[in-house]
């Protein structure tokens, strides 16, 4: 984990950091999985406030920290907001094409349910 | 799940009832990651005791439930042996890509460190 000397500055794991095992585990639940679509659709940072959950804050700050210290996404504070964004450079670079096959089947599980890939 | 009439038949879910998150879970386990990896490698059914693995016979047991139940894997008696194979039909025509994009992960993660695939 990198030191985090500003109390605002999250700890990240580095790229060597990042395991496998840790991804797949954060992509394994429901909400966050669903997060890391609309996150790969809309291509941008996104405010944690821009995703329409089905769970408590609590929950939704759990979930974005899984995510976060699996190495999926990085948060980073801009004024008030916490802002995320996939971390797609370095899990293609890690894990060549993990990420697009996990997108792939959210999507194609969501239509086999007539259901947005967003909503997977 | 299909109805186990025989006790030594094994429940598993039907290829429409497997589920990419239940997938992505069993995955997320080194020891489990492990026995995908090697069953992969020998494309073979293989009994349980044929896995060298760093856990008690109990822990190993669950493992291959979690597999059995998520659809990663068939467990079949053939006379006293349960006996293990990969559903890769299965997973391939749900999700195409997915099973070899996780197994190339694992031997680029295993390469990393020094240790053969198998051993991911």
């Amino acid at each position: 984990m990198t030191t985090a000397t500003n109390p605002r500055a999250l700890d990240h794991p580095t790229r060597e950091e990042i395991r496998l095992e840790g991804v797949l585990h954060a992509l394994s639940d429901p909400v966050r999985l669903r997060i890391v679509c609309h996150m790969a659709h809309e291509a941008t940072e996104l405010a944690c406030s821009y995703f329409d959950l089905p769970v408590t804050k609590s929950t939704t700050t759990h979930h974005f920290r899984v995510l976060r210290e699996s190495g999926v996404i990085q948060q980073i504070y801009r004024g008030t907001a916490k802002m995320n964004a996939l971390r797609r450079e370095d899990l293609d670079a890690l894990f060549p094409g993990l990420l697009d096959s996990v997108l792939e089947a959210a999507g194609a599980q969501a239509s086999r349910q007539g259901r947005p890939a967003e909503d997977a």
